[in-house]
């Protein structure tokens, strides 16, 4: 073979994390350290990469070598794979570099069959055990090796149960098992046209092949996209030696935290199960016990447990998520890893961190997920609305936050009605399945599961609220409505739920928004030490910019005019200018709108207290302001007084075939310089007024937008400065204003040294700069994009991330173009990519002086800008 | 001042055109080589250009040293400016580097006023002549200087012959003159609010800054745009003695070429008219004599004038178009320059210019315009429909071709209905202001003027039939028609025109396409052995590429293959496959196109006999293949067995706001891979096919378009060539073919290394490669670029000519980076910019393989290549 593929866990170690993937990597780890591991090899992500690039097939030479490391797993144990006698069975786990919970596949029990199962019931004592296990190993690879749909499954014990008038699994004693494996196997047959395979070797092939197809299904590349996993990466593949928390009452499976997950509160936290799989505590199908109680139920096995748990967190310096299960008595470490926190947890481990010494800020800085801090700034209901509310159930916090929306059942319904207003999704646990519903809903409601069920892990990952295992309430999910307290509510009613205390109410709660203070605040102090890349806000009004302050911006990088035209009293005089046949109409009706704009600009400089402000000429095509429907256009024709006729012609002028690519930005001013004469004067003159008026050193920048050529620039720039130089000197003032540009068309950024002759300041626009680099419509590429996803052409949506080999070379090719022509030109980036962690990160590599975001990115952009400098 | 503006006619010399334009570097050069040329100076293009950079104004320095150069003047000739008794008279004449016929500013005889007329008069013993000059100044003055327009003068002169019961201007005598002048001031001052300039220095800086004014007139900046000039030349004006072909009937005045124009037949060539002002020939108003006849009526100044004409040939060796004045008997050369001549007469004028040692063959080839050799291409009438039909009127034969069209007798009429198909421009006599409806004509017919008249000159250049001097048609210009040998034909109805002969039908007559033979033959020959850039054709049926071959090209560089899909008999099968609800439905519909298309194929590949071909996958996005109107679609839906609501959501589904930058393109076959492997199987069958049949070596280059993404081409790639190697090697063929890309959007061409992995070939889609780097949609973009050439920020349209700033940049990118993947990769393109001559000298510079254009642009393509070639 040449290359290693495979590793005993005693031949690695936590540095390994590539080659080994994150679970194997830890668990060479934990062995190395001393830790009660069960025994096992792991084949590597190198092997998955092969695999699929020898067009998913597993090259033979790879299968010797796994027949080989068995038998080394074989001495190691004192087992035999397929032995009656003393049978070796073993789990087959995925494990990739970045932890992808519950997104690939897992095989337990594997190396029964007819034969050793008889013989596993002998020598445990305790056939129920045996054939448990013989079945769920059944059912689990004929769902994921052969992808036979377990609900097959499922129904034979419906029947089964129904038939012996019994409700609960654990009422099946080991005859009905026994009798439901051979149901299981008759099942197997008639779906895949074959005997269930009683070879172990057969079992264990078809087990790691699943896991390495498992990379690639549906719900991972999902979770990849969401998480910028690269799809190259591929999974590592774990064999180990099966342990069993289902072996009795003196056996259990459970999972812990180091710290509060939820909180950051330093004290081990978590559930186990007695007598139980693993597999039963993340899916969250029985209400476990906290971890706190295993001390008076295994007070040895709990204080061999805490002592690891305190090993492993000063071992690798971190909040630790551990798994483990207790056979017999004997505790086994299964997994342990850094644990995922909510951004509050985040901030206190940090803060406590720093304080003890053991991270520097800087550190400290890093180790906070930027999109996670999100959540922080996620309203909270209104203290006043909330002491009136009377909580109609409770169930556990699982994710912080607090939301109302109307309830649905399903997640389909949930993304539908998304777009309608807020949603709440209520199921009885989730699973996989459901995470573009629980993506789409501002709030996770479940009735099964603990806080580390898959609603909890994944919910807290989004910054989505979630209240878990609120067993108060009672589901109809087939007729879409639930009950709780006595009272039915409806799909599409109104509930509200308290991530926070896992208080659920009926009907809507009042919201504020949240602040940045206590350990958050020391985070984002430290973030704004470190970085160099300045955060500004895109603003449009003085109260989007009064929140941006308060979330630290230290400017406004793009304040968009036209919404401005949008506002009910405006759209009269802006339809006017627009109806208009000469340019004395035109400019009567643009005279109605400056005294609008200045107030608007006057409210914004007040506002942002001196601090720069960006704000953009008009941007789009004038035809977005008109109505496009005939009835439309005849009841604004009469209240404009005009002939249906004739309006109806004035927009059918102004049709556009590509509005993106039309008569928008720049090409107006070029066609109506009075436009561009009227809003220059209205933010000049609102700056004059401002300093007059308070004294704050106002120095407007003023942006001119969809430049693709210098001279184009020139034109519009010339409109602006006389304009502005003459208010200026008739106001006897001595301001100072910009004027630059959006670079936002591909030809800008390639002529970006000849603008920058003209321009004072560039801002990329990288919304339109990825529409045009890549030729994709915003708003049509949603149709096809998802194909793009499933056939692994993309693996990250460009609108939300920058893609730095493309539109990125345009951007750093504008950057040193623009600097050779201006050395001290400004260069920043406004854009939705200006709030995302990545794209900061690229921002403040290419030498961006700012980003600008929306106010609620402001803080991740802050931590974004600071995890650059300390990485760079 | 420092830098000399402005230079004696002694004082230049022909190589300084740059500075002196070409009218007045070549006075110059006459001047030194002892030619009779009245004597000036000429003020210089670098003087016009700090007139506009210094906004519009005439620098008081320069102001000054013109009245020190009228000195000068004033000294050469004897005579003083505004002296009223020896008045030195100027004519003020632009000048450009590249010759602008018409298209800017003259002012003749000015110095006169009140007092100076009056001695003029009394000095030449001819007030008829004296008070004819007056008021002809005062006319020219107001319309050019002042913008009075000419018509008011006009109806000045049509009242007074009105009331004297005269028709023609030559019988009013010198007191209607007189009188006319005074109406004249007056009409002055009513429109002007002053009086008529007495002061000859006021007459003279007005006249100055009219003629830098008249460089950035309408009509001069669509010229430019038409024929490339920068408007950053700037035009010179030259001011020069008056002489006087209107002295009596020994003088005279006249236009010749050293070889006919028309035919480049080496024989004098040219008009004249005797007791007239140049204008008179130019304007056309009167029919002239031929030169020939110029032997009878002055065998002296005739003798001189074909003396002049041979050296002034020798000298510069070209066919020259010269001007010239008899005044009393004396001959004055007026201006020389290279004559303009029909792509036919370039041809014979190369041919025999290589034969007599003049030029050599690189020579030749650069001699000829290449967007001139377009009209020996067009349409000739055909033999034998010529022979049947019976012309209504014979006209001048002012440039070659035939045309039948409908008729129309405004500017703006030609425009409008160009759109529905063919039209004449029928008018008494063109101006410059009809050079947008003489453009959009496929010919010319003129009542009036003659072979150098404006109609002539600007028909010949652009390739345009025209037959001019049409005495025999009579035209009723306010009512819309004309009336020929008792016939009227009103506007809307057909004629046809053979600019070959001069004949005039009415009706349409067959047209013939035109063969590259004779001289043609023989320059294209020369051009072939010179170029390095191979010239491939856009065709999509074997008819097209049949003509292509025949002029010449040597493969096919752009099949589009949804051109197929829009015919009527195919149509309905599209439709089909696009409404499919499931891939079993859409492969049923597609293998009802499979037949069809590789028919195409196959016929194509004939056609081409083994030279390359390159073949596009479907392009469109596909709701263009469907109606959009309610009653459209009712009717397909009943005829597909649809309901309307199910049509409806279809047509509404596919909607899209931006269908530019939509699901098109390899967009197309990542959802929907079947319509990929559809074409692919029908272009490997029909390569088979014919290879089978006929022995072509066919090797089929298949072209995936709008890639933006190395794995978007990978995937699409894999899809074609599975398909394409299955079939190969069912048929045991050793075939080979390639898959390339359309290099359209920026990101391809940004991320060109990592897309010539997979691409055996690019070719640059030039159109959408413009679209999208500038940010234009080409249909919307029509609607606002007029303005960008108003307002100088283009000079060029963009989608004519390459961009090679922004978008060559992107080019030259994608050219060095694919080479360095894959060295010998297929360079070409394919947009519409592959028949401009410019943008193949580009293509020639980046190194491109080939350029591939319409089967009419293929001679001027090679002829571009070979041109660039020679430069390079």
């Amino acid at each position: 073979m040449g290359k290693k593929y495979i590793y005993l866990f005693t031949e690695g170690n936590a540095g390994m994390r590539d080659l080994l993937g994150g679970k194997g990597a830890n668990l060479a780890e934990m062995t190395n350290i001393g830790m009660p591991v069960p025994q096992g090899f792991t084949i590597t992500t190198e092997a998955c990469i092969k695999y699929y690039d020898d067009g998913e097939i597993i090259d033979p030479a790879l299968e010797a070598d796994i027949y080989n490391y068995m038998d080394k797993l074989e001495a190691i144990s004192g087992k035999k794979f397929g032995d009656k006698n003393n049978p070796l069975l073993v789990s087959v786990r995925s494990g990739a570099r970045a932890s992808m919970p519950g997104m690939m596949d897992t095989i337990l029990n594997l190396g029964l069959n007819d034969e050793v199962v008889e013989s596993f019931a002998a020598m445990t004592g305790n056939p129920r055990f045996a054939w448990d296990s013989y079945r769920r190993f059944i059912q689990m690879y004929s769902d994921v090796v052969m992808e036979v749909g377990k609900k097959y499954f499922e129904e034979l014990i419906d029947e089964l149960k129904a038939k012996k008038g019994v409700t609960l699994d654990t009422e099946l004693d080991a005859d009905d098992l026994k009798e439901l494996a051979t149901q299981f196997k008759a099942e197997y047959k008639s779906k895949i046209g074959a005997d269930f395979p009683q070879n172990p070797r057969e079992q264990l092939m078809g087990a790691i092949k699943a896991v390495f197809r498992s990379w690639n299904n549906e719900r991972a590349i999902i979770y990849r996209r969401m998480n910028d996993i690269p799809g190259s990466w591929g999974t590592a593949v774990n064999v180990q030696e099966m342990v069993f928390g289902n072996s009795g009452d003196d056996s259990g499976t459970g999972v812990a935290f180091t710290r509060d997950p939820a909180t950051g509160e330093n004290k081990l936290y978590g559930e186990f199960l007695m007598n139980a799989q693993g597999e039963d505590v993340v899916a969250g199908v029985r209400t476990p016990q906290t971890i706190d109680q295993l001390a008076e139920v295994m007070p040895e096995a709990y204080k061999q447990f805490t002592e690891i748990a305190e090993r492993l967190e000063r071992h690798y310096k971190d909040m630790q998520d551990m798994e483990f299960t207790i056979e017999k008595g004997k505790l086994f470490m299964l997994q342990t890893r850094n644990g995922k926190r909510t951004a509050q947890a985040a901030m206190k481990i940090a803060v406590d961190m720093v304080k003890d010494g053991v991270w520097t800020k800087e550190e400290a800085v890093l180790k906070i997920d930027p999109s996670a801090v999100d959540s922080l700034l996620h309203p909270q209901f209104e203290a006043g609305a909330l002491r009136k509310a009377v909580p109609v159930a409770a169930g556990l916090n699982a994710s912080p936050g607090a939301a109302s929306g109307a309830i649905y059942f399903t997640a389909a319904d949930a993304v539908k009605h998304s777009k309608e207003g807020p949603v709440l999704l209520v199921r009885l646990e989730t699973s996989p399945e459901d995470i573009a519903g629980m993506s789409a809903a501002q709030g996770i409601l479940t009735a099964r599961g603990g806080r580390t069920s898959h609603a909890a892990v994944v919910a807290r990952g989004m910054g989505t609220c979630c209240v878990a295992g609120c067993g108060d309430i009672t589901i109809n999910e087939k007729e879409h409505y639930l009950t709780v307290g006595g009272k039915r509510v409806n799909e599409g009613e109104f509930m509200s739920i308290d991530g926070n205390t896992g208080n659920v109410y009926i009907g809507v709660i009042k919201t504020i928004d949240a602040s940045v203070s206590g350990d958050f605040g020391t985070v984002m102090q430290w973030a704004d030490e470190l970085r160099t890349l300045k955060v500004r806000t895109n603003a449009d009004t003085p109260e989007d910019a009064a929140v941006a302050v308060r979330f630290g911006a230290e400017g406004i990088g793009l304040t968009r005019t036209e919404h401005m035209f949008f506002k009910e009293e405006r759209i009269p005089a802006v339809r006017e200018m627009i109806v208009s046949k000469t340019e004395a109409q035109r400019r009567t009706a643009l005279a109605k709108l400056l005294p609008m704009q200045r107030s608007d600009f006057e409210g914004i400089f007040k506002a942002m207290e001196g601090r720069p402000v960006t704000i953009r000429l008009l941007d789009p095509p004038l035809h977005e302001f008109l109505p496009t429907a005939d009835a439309d256009i005849a009841a604004l024709a009469a209240e404009m007084g005009l002939s249906f006729e004739e309006l109806k012609s004035t927009v059918e002028s102004l049709h556009e075939a590509n509005p993106m690519m039309g008569h928008r930005g720049c090409r107006l001013p070029v066609t109506y310089p009075e436009i561009a004469e009227m809003q220059a004067t209205a933010i000049i003159q609102a700056a004059l007024n401002v300093r007059a008026e308070t004294g704050i050193n106002v120095e407007p920048e003023i942006m001119i937008p969809l430049v693709c050529e210098v001279k184009e620039l020139a034109f519009v720039k010339k409109i602006v400065t006389t304009v502005a130089d003459k208010l200026i000197a008739e106001a006897g003032s001595d301001m100072h204003y910009k004027v630059g540009t959006m670079i936002e068309i591909p030809r800008a950024a390639l002529t970006a040294d000849e603008i920058a002759t003209e321009a004072e300041f560039f801002s990329f626009g990288t919304n339109d700069l990825t529409q045009m680099t890549f030729g994709f419509s915003r708003d049509d590429a949603a149709k096809f994009l998802p194909e793009y996803y499933t056939k692994k052409i993309f693996e990250n949506d460009p609108f939300q991330r920058i893609d730095q080999t493309g539109v990125g070379k345009l951007i750093k090719m504008a950057c040193e173009l623009g600097r050779a022509t201006r050395p001290d030109i400004k260069l920043g980036i406004c854009g939705e990519h200006g709030g995302d962690p990545s794209s900061v990160e690229f921002c403040h590599r290419v030498g961006l002086s700012y980003v600008s975001c929306s106010p609620y990115r402001v803080p991740v952009a802050r931590l974004a800008a600071a995890q650059a400098a300390v990485k760079g």
